[in-house]
Formats: C-alpha cells, structure tokens, sequence
C-alpha cells in the first residue's frame, strides 16, 4: 500500500484514469501535477484547458462524452460572440466561462494561478490535490510547415492537420515549479505518468528543469501508463505528431521518451507482442486492458497500475 | 421636419421610446448619448447597462419584459460562478456575457469605449448612432445613510431600499465627451431628454462640463419627456430618490431640474392638473399618453413629441 500517489497529467486520458484511480484510493493521498503548456488567453480570460479538464472529471461534472468541458453546458456566449464576428474556433460552453472569468479575476487581484486552482477544486468538491506544473507563463509551440504555431491554434484550429517539425516549451528553462510540486515528488512512495500525451502533456512537465531533476532523484517508483494503443493514440494528435518527429507509433516509441525516468509500464494487451522490447530499455512491464471505455475500465486500470507498481523495485 | 435628432438618454425608459422614435424617422438621423455613470467591472469585465439596454432594443433583441439583456438568454454562466461562491448580484446573461468580454477585450487593446460601441451597435444592425458620454470613467455614486455606495451596489444588490442623501458623479467634472458629442449637439434641431431619471441618467451627462456648456448654448431645440407618471417613477428608484432629496415627485419636480435648459415638455395625461405650474417655469408643455405599453404606444409618443417639437419655438 502507498502512502502518497503524484500523478503527472494532460487532459483527458490523464483525467479519466485519476477518476478511476479516485475510486480505489482515498482521494486525499493523491497529489496530481498538471500541464499548463496547452494554457491560452481568450477575450483576456486565462484557459487552462488541461488543468480543467481533470478538476471537472473528479468533480464530475465533466462532459463525459467530449472529455471537456461541463455536462450539459449551453454556448450562448459563444453565439453572441459568433455575431459580433470574434474568433469563435475555441469553443467555451457558458458554464465553463465561469471557471475562466473567476480564474482571470482571481490572477488580476494577484493570487498565483496554483491558489485559483486550490480555490476552484476546492468550491467543487474535489478531494485530489491538484497542481499547476507551474505559476509561470510556460507556452507549448509546434513548429510546422506553416509556421511556429500556438498549441490551441495548431490542436483546435487547425485540428492538428500540419506536420510536426519540433516542439518547444517556452519559458520552460526559466519556470520555477509551482508551491507543493517537489515535496510531491520528493516525499512520495509512487509517480504515476498518466496515459497522456508524452510529448505536449508530460512533456512540458518534465521541461521545468527542478522538476526534471527532483523527478531524477526521487526514491519513489515510477511507472506510466501507454497512451498509445496498438500503434494509435486513443485520443488527439498523438500518433501523426510521433510518425513526424521520426518516433515509433507504439508504446515502444513512447518508452524510449522516459527511457532512464520510468521504472515500470503499463500497456495494452494489444501490444503485448512488444513487450520485450520495450523491457530491453530498462523497464518492467504489464499488459492490461488500458482502454477505460467505463467507470469499471478506469478503477480496474488504476488497481492493475497499482499492484504492478507495488511488484517493482 | 427635423434634420436631425440629438438624444440624451438612460436605460429602460429611453430606450423604450428611442425604439418608437426609431420607426417615425429614419434611425440614421438619430444620434444618442447615453449615460455611462452606472457602469461597473464585474469579473474583470467592463459592462455599460445602460449602452447595452439601448443597444440591445434599438437591435430588436432586448428581453422585452424586463427592458434589459437579451431575450431568450440563459443564466449558465452565472449559475456556475454562484457554485465558485462569487458575487452574483448583478445578473448577466450568457449572451450578455459576451458584449461584456468582447468590450473588455477591445478596451485591453486600446480602443476606446465609442469605438467599441460603434463596433458593437454595427455589428448588430443598429442604425441609430449610440454614443457614450465619455470615454473616460466617471462613477455615479451614492450617499445614503450606510454610507457612500456605488451606483449598482445600491440600484441592484441593496434594490434602491436605502434613503438618498446625495448623488455625485465621480470624475465627470474631469472628463470630456466621447468623440462626436459635442457634434451631435451643436449641430442638430433637436434634442430630446428621454423619459430617464433626471438624476441617475440624464444628471451624469449633464455633469461632463463641455456638455452642459455646449446644451445650454446650443441654437437647438430642447425638449423632455417625464419619466413620472401620477406621482410614480414608471421603473426604478427615482420617486424615492427625489422624496429623499426633498425633490416633488411628479413632473413638475422633474421639470424644475431641467429649468432654463428645457423648453418644452411632454407629460402624461393623467399629469395634466400641473400644466400651469409647470409652465411658470418658462417651458411649454403638452399632456399626452406616455406610458409606453406597447410597440404602438412607443411610436405615438415619438410622434407627439416630434409634432410638438415643431410648434415650440
């Protein structure tokens, strides 16, 4: 038994295993650090999409079949704005306004965006601890064929159409990790890595150079969850992105990413076939079903990541 | 026949007969100022009640029975913000939402408060030209036996129940009129004080120095209609406002404080017993049906009050 889980987590892959993990542990033992490099300002309210996606699912009151947003949210802002001809391609229901505007009036008054996510978890009822990776300004920019792109221009806009030449966290090298991020990751038994995307959720976690270290020096086991399930992702860009950057579309590929960090990993048996190579980086593995396709999909998957976490050194 | 009509005007009432106005002439000679006293920042967001209210009827889209917002709008926004446990006082509708985000959103990036009506006014079709008073802040505030509020705190959260002892507009001695006011003052043959609180609507326009100098020396015909009716304020506080300044609530208390500025008035035929006293204050008067209880009522209040316009020299 663990006495404390962090989590390093995206969106929503990451936000349906918590809730599944949520489920087999009391709430309080687990500390969640989440990626900000997706964050963006609209109409001068601060989105922090990844941050909202988990707080929603363990409120749960996320909108289940999205993954975003809240259930049953309407988008009459939304279509107002369409009228007076403002960029509309981001799409924020009306409910989901609130958390932003209240986020945005919070940070304008001076609190850190760390306390606001404390706040706001906290008015929900949400008992995992969760943390912005950062209270700095850190900018996940893909460049492609067009251009550097802004993450949510090149995901959401564009619908991660381009191909991926490189990706860039910026403002990475000089962001400080946020209050209560390395006593998470020094003072626990277990870092779970979310079934999220490597490279544009875990990512830019791992950019912030004192997480990094910590991260490097923890005595805690650290095991991951594959996002990719016989060699496509279950959700978003992940595979294109891979196939771009010259990376195996596998969870190989994605091994090879945390190769030296991750003691153990957590696959689909569909790709139970390669799991000796991915065992010759250095790693234990498990195969397992990873698609939570239902509440009882997340809770077992958190219980098998669980007892495998509890079989390696 | 007029060449053109200046407007001075509030909220709810103003708005109401600016749409009959609208219907007897054609809207692009019609040019309105509006009262900008009672704006307020709510979240971050910079929201003008009074701009929206006659900007939303002028636009056919206002909540026709409730004189403000927009009709059919939905409240998920504010229901959410109510779960953060913020002030919800002051209701805004999703769509609302939306004119708000968008104003703050242009303010930021420097336009200024005309433009970003003028903006907002033609993207919804309106043909009337709405201007602000100023583009600068000035705050109508209150004094009342629990002290100084600000205007909203005492009309919408306190619901106007405290005893006036003053009323003052912060920063109007300072500020000088939106681009096009004086203009729009100086060059038309009209100008009607709309059915407004004299006090709360029309006083914070005429506040703004260059604006009262420019009225009181104009070639222009000035006219108002009374916002009383049968010793009542049709909507709003201005009958216990004007008890509480020791004012006469009826037409005649009103037409007092637009003395040697006004020179004719419209009141309502049950007013019609004060004609004389009125009219010792050196205006002309006319009784006729002011109460604008539907699309018909608003139009022949326009049109009696263009006809007597005419007669008046």
């Amino acid at each position: 038994m663990f006495r404390s889980i962090t989590c390093l987590a995206g969106g929503v892959g990451a936000a349906r295993f918590l809730e599944g993990l949520a489920k087999v542990l009391p709430p309080e033992k687990i500390t969640v650090i989440v990626n900000t490099g997706d964050d963006l300002q609209y109409l001068g309210c601060h989105v922090s999409p990844d941050l909202d996606i988990v707080t929603y699912t363990l409120a749960g009151i996320v909108d289940k079949a999205k993954g975003w947003g809240i259930e049953g949210d309407t988008f009459g802002c939304m279509d107002q704005l369409g009228k007076y001809s403002a960029e509309t391609w981001f799409r924020i229901g009306d409910k989901d306004f609130a958390t932003h505007l209240l986020r945005t009036a919070y940070l304008q008054q001076g609190f850190n965006l760390s306390e606001v996510t404390e706040k706001i978890r906290n008015s929900l009822g949400v008992k995992v601890r969760i943390l912005p990776m950062t209270d700095h300004m850190v900018a996940t920019k893909i460049k492609t064929p067009k251009g550097i792109l802004e993450f949510q221009e090149y995901f959401v806009k564009r619908k991660f159409q381009d191909r991926v030449e490189d990706v860039t966290y910026e403002g990475a090298a000089r962001a400080t990790p946020a209050p209560g991020v390395i006593p998470a990751i020094e003072k626990t038994d277990l870092i779970i890595l979310c079934p999220s995307n490597p490279i544009l959720s875990i990512g830019p976690i791992l950019a912030i150079p004192d997480i990094r270290n910590s991260i490097a020096k923890t005595q805690a086991k650290i095991v991951g969850i594959s996002p990719i399930v016989g060699g496509k992702a279950i959700k978003g860009p992940l595979d294109q992105m891979m196939e771009s950057l010259g990376l195996e579309v596998s969870p190989y590929g994605v091994a090879q990413l945390y190769k030296g960090l991750m003691r153990g990993y957590v696959i689909d048996d569909m790709d139970r076939g390669i799991i000796p190579r991915i065992t010759s980086l250095g790693m234990r593995v498990i195969a397992t079903k990873t698609v939570m396709d239902s509440d009882e999909a997340k809770s077992k998957l958190a219980e098998n990541t669980l007892k495998f976490a509890e079989t390696i050194s």
